[in-house]
């Protein structure tokens, strides 16, 4: 198999390990390396990956940078939020919902460059190699996949550093050692697990958090902001618009300082175990609330209740890798249909860890206040209606207990 | 139908609302009265509501108190609980899971004393009446149910005084002017709603809260717990076993002294229309992630997403007042099974507002540390399976891609 | 509320029933009556309705009657069909699915000639009173409903009678005495119920049966045909392009003719109690089993397990008159994602009552030969492969097996 | 691999191909064979292949044979059946449900005779290795799996003959040639799949049908049977009570006679690709249409439609080879709970591979003909309160309406 790729297109983050890869590849696999280094809010610059690149002997012109960041939030959060999609009752997603963009791009250079193989530096036990190569393939059916970590030799860290090293591949001081837990990271969210996470039963460090400080932390006094939503996306904070990046960005900044979308979980991986992670969502975890916020009065309730059978297993295809898939699309299309008087505006107040919605208006409300009270409103609410609506709910209900009694 | 009732067991608080009930359904009816007052957890004493039955003319032997505090939680909250139900992703559910007991226990007195009727103090707009009403004809079809607010011509607070002081039924003084919001209270939550929370627009003043201190006046120190659960319900807090009404109430107050449990909530009633409540569910709110917390060691993934699937079907129909009905007691039978083996110990973290599982261990636990890291477990994992796993997962997939390509 | 109507929409067959609602209007409400006569291919002439409307006093500008068989193929039962939809896994919902229609028509004329109000002729206790008026109020939040049958005393075949032969509505010979079972029909089914069917026990009489023949009465030869779709929708038989209803039309005949679409089944009404009905859906009952037949080779299966499931809620939501609800319509617009490459030509064979796929061939077929046999394919199949996968499927039901072992 | 298997548990069917892997494991594994046959009602003698084993070289202890017909029906079949399961809307699963049977005896035996191993004969490609393997894995999770046909060499018929003439394997005649289609049988269905019906569009011959006459061979007179249920399980036929496997012969015998239970149907298979397969389930076919009609009336639509709706689920579970699974155990508790009160008779008319119900009845009937008639029945229903329940379940469409017409 060795032999029969000439250019791939690698997933490359200008660390160690995708160095690593890189120069794995062109020495295992003889072909030529493009790189495709993606700002995707991760919180490093670029160009010291470029330059990484060119001294490991890629061409200029097969590097490839993209700030993705809009792309990101616009495609891929923004739809996925207009689910409220919590996966196992609880995370939101940051890891899961970026590799099909990752993936896009790569087969995109791929057909522009003419490379027949695309790969990615996840590992063999998670998640992210299903995410990345199912992307891949419903993309692209007939590229070649290449998975160093399925493949190689480099089964520990010193022998990863001794190719390295081997190789000329400057390792920065700070990754002699091995790293605590690994972190994935991105506009959404970081991500950490491994090592010192293992033990399900052991808290956190909190050295283990970078996205946000603590609870504690923050601030003893309450920050009250509004977000603006249209068609189910949030378009501004505080009444000024931003584009959907910077959106997530300030509703990141604003998570941040008052402690907030932190996550200790034990989830369910794809490939079949349990594994321990800690999340960072500070942007999303205020934004999933603000899009309840504004859903709860512009939606009706049967909208409301279908996207919350449905959400459970959307937010399993996103986890799983499906985004590119017939059924993710068809779902998205059922809420996309949901959304289109989701616009208003939810006032939030933020405060040491917690969110609360505590105030929403739109010009779509469907909360109607003369119905609630006792006022005849522009729809009337008989209350006498409420004895044959209860009579003929409760019907089956009888029948099924007349034939207890019968029956005895 | 005013003259065809002979005995009627009204679901009696004690208060000036059902006191009027009482005295309009013997003026009305002719017929005699039988109270239930039962100690669900609401925090009032119920000899008070005895002394006012008899002075409102209800003989000894057709007053009826219990404390069902115990059979509460414990056939009632917690089966929920296993199911980690929440109504519109948010709401606990505290007012729904009381009304089936309350009717439960009405129609088993009025089989002991012969009554042909039972009757409710909820009101015609709201869904109480619906969950009254619908699990007394599913427990004794032929019941009569009289819905005085339905029925009656006290629409207004000044008939309903007037009313009250003509029948000589006494006026607590803070009940002569309207009171600012109503409530709803038991030992899972309380709930209030209307008046001055009927704008959704308007923050909930402080005075609303009672069950709960602010997250702002909490500790700023963090408290932890402990929870233990066996068969999926909780039994012991710190290792000390507890009763259920007993765990609640201890959860409870810890929630309480940490600012846990508060929600603002704009929701979709049964008989149609949007409601704003503010709830406060303290004991419920940590109950809930500490479930969640044991499950997620404890749960096979397709037991945990199945159960997820069907949460929120389950939800709705104890909201809509469906508690009585074969559709959710097969539910009940699904979530019941996965609950064997969801037994261990979780540790959560109490702070300001925010409850923090950080800890879980069980003897039953499915993490398995060695699948995750690089070591060969018990169970092996070889992830060159990851491989062949990807590609048939990818399969239908690239069949996909090869259409689209080829019709391109 | 009998004289704050000042014209209303009648539902009008021209029948005697509808007839004496149209007067029994005029007299109680003193109102002007508009009537709208729909032909939805129930087989019976229009012309003698307006003749018969003009009789009993209907000026002819209010008269409305329109052939909407194309509107109703092409915009309910064929978007209905993308679905598969069946009700208690049986009924092809052929009532159900007319109503909407006819109320949106009412509707609009309402809008047109100014009417207050709409009516109809259904009784009250079916469903398409409630399917009737959910679509009235869906479509019209202000119109006054007028339901006959619910209101007025003609509560007996006696009195309708009477009430006729005083108002000089002329009265068919065959319409002297009771019908022995009701009769509802369109160009999708005719459906029997009541009198001589009521006893669910009792087989249905041959007599009852008007669309089709009998099984035993069809050709002792089958006959085959080839239906061809185009996105989900059947747009020609054996290469002959057709109209929706044509197509419709055309099935129906090759259905009665072989005794196809027959079904006798108790079923579970919205307003609570069990019915017994017979239906014919002769073309309707080939059209499914086309529509599966084709989207075998065309959907992807994700998109076809995802179908469905949600096909039971989407079938209850028509039964029930939620065509037009935001629920319908978002599964509406999910089942329609899925149908962009159901293209292609199913051949069918007909013989005394069975429908049978024989053969489907479409130029986005994902079948493909190559995938099953051993040969290379476009896209290939290791079946090395399948060992990984079932291992990582397996990984999580072995570690619960190790679990049970372990607590053995 | 090949040296650390001691002892395999082989599902043996006596045929050439699990003979060739009879003598490919003991000469590839050098491993002592124990062969397990099942009698699952496909028609064949068992006696035979105890004989080939013995000639094959396999102890007298380790041939196990047995007669399973009695267990797959009353554990597998029949809680099947109370799902009223169909995979993709029409596969009766008759393959997948008997696998998980031959799985659990291959590891009771495995137990029983400390063997280490087992094998199965499915081929690569199929649904049935993962069925087989996967409820190996759930029974015994540290068994070693030989799945042959993704092993070995033998990859062409030629190569496999060549074996079987080397290893002095009996061959009859008619296994010279291949064979024009694949079969599996037993007492649920029997399966057609391969060579003469890959092309999916070409109607699959006569020949390949070997359960059912056509139904043009069937009698021209209808064949009228009644069938008793308790619980949900059929238990009688024309009042005779049968054990289950009785009864389902008994079923079978009727379909056969008359042409009942042909499918011809393309369907997704677990493993990605699409396989055409032709079935014959006669006796099932009649089952599930029977137990539908005695569900008709003794179920409730809330328990009714519950089922169905997560009927494809379970079906699928069952088709993929999770019969062993939280989840599938689950559903089926679900399931088991709603059938209580499925007891009770329906008549089915047979017709030339019609299945029609033309009556139902039952002691536990919720089928009330007062509710349905005009009559005041046990309980009462006023048409009256179909106002009120159509107002309150209109409440938010009017809403709705309102906003859409506020907006307009």
């Amino acid at each position: 198999m060795a032999n029969d790729v000439k250019k791939v297109v690698l997933a490359y983050s200008g660390g160690l390990d995708t160095s690593v890869i890189l120069k794995w590849l062109q020495t295992t696999y003889g072909c030529e390396v493009v790189t495709f280094t993606a700002d995707l809010g991760q919180g490093e610059e670029l160009e010291p990956a470029r330059r990484k690149a060119e001294l490991l002997g890629i061409k200029p012109e097969n590097i490839f940078i993209e700030d993705v960041r809009e792309e990101f939030v616009s495609e891929y959060v923004f739809p996925m939020f207009r689910a409220n999609a919590l996966y196992e009752g609880l995370y939101l997603l940051g890891t899961s919902i970026a590799r099909p963009l990752i993936s896009k791009k790569q087969i995109e250079i791929a057909r522009q460059v003419g490379a027949d193989a695309v790969a990615h530096g996840a590992t063999g036990k998670g998640n992210d190699q299903v995410r990345f190569e199912l992307s891949y393939y419903a993309l692209e059916p007939e590229i070649k996949v290449i998975a160093p970590w399925r493949e190689w030799e480099l089964t520990s860290r010193t022998r990863l550093l001794e190719f390295a090293e081997t190789h000329q591949i400057p390792i920065a001081k700070d990754k002699r050692g091995e790293a605590p837990f690994s972190v994935d990271a991105n506009l959404l969210h970081s991500s950490s697990e491994g090592k010192v996470l293992e033990d399900p039963n052991e808290e956190a460090p909190e050295y283990v958090y970078q996205r946000t400080i603590s609870p504690e932390a923050a601030p003893d006094k309450a920050t009250y902001i509004t977000v603006t939503f249209e068609k189910g996306d949030a378009v501004a904070i505080d009444g000024v618009r931003l584009s959907p990046a910077s959106l997530l960005t300030k509703l990141n900044e604003l998570g941040k300082e008052n402690g907030i979308g932190r996550l200790d979980l034990v989830e369910n991986r794809f490939v079949g175990m349990k594994s321990r992670g800690v999340y960072e969502t500070p942007g999303g975890t205020i934004l999933l609330q603000a899009h309840r916020g504004i859903e709860s009065i512009t939606l009706d309730r049967g909208a409301a209740h279908l996207k919350d059978e449905i959400m459970p297993r959307y937010a399993e295809l996103i986890y799983y890798g499906f985004w590119f898939s017939p059924e993710r699309e068809m779902l998205q299309a059922l809420i996309d249909k949901s959304q289109e008087f989701v616009t208003g505006s939810v006032r939030i107040k933020l405060y040491k860890g917690n969110v609360e919605v505590v105030g929403r208006e739109s010009p779509y409300s469907l909360y109607n206040q003369d119905l609630v009270t006792f006022e005849e409103g522009a729809v009337a609410y008989d209350h006498r209606d409420a004895a044959g609506f209860i009579k003929l709910n409760a019907l089956r209900l009888r029948t099924l207990a007349s034939r207890h009694r019968k029956m005895g």
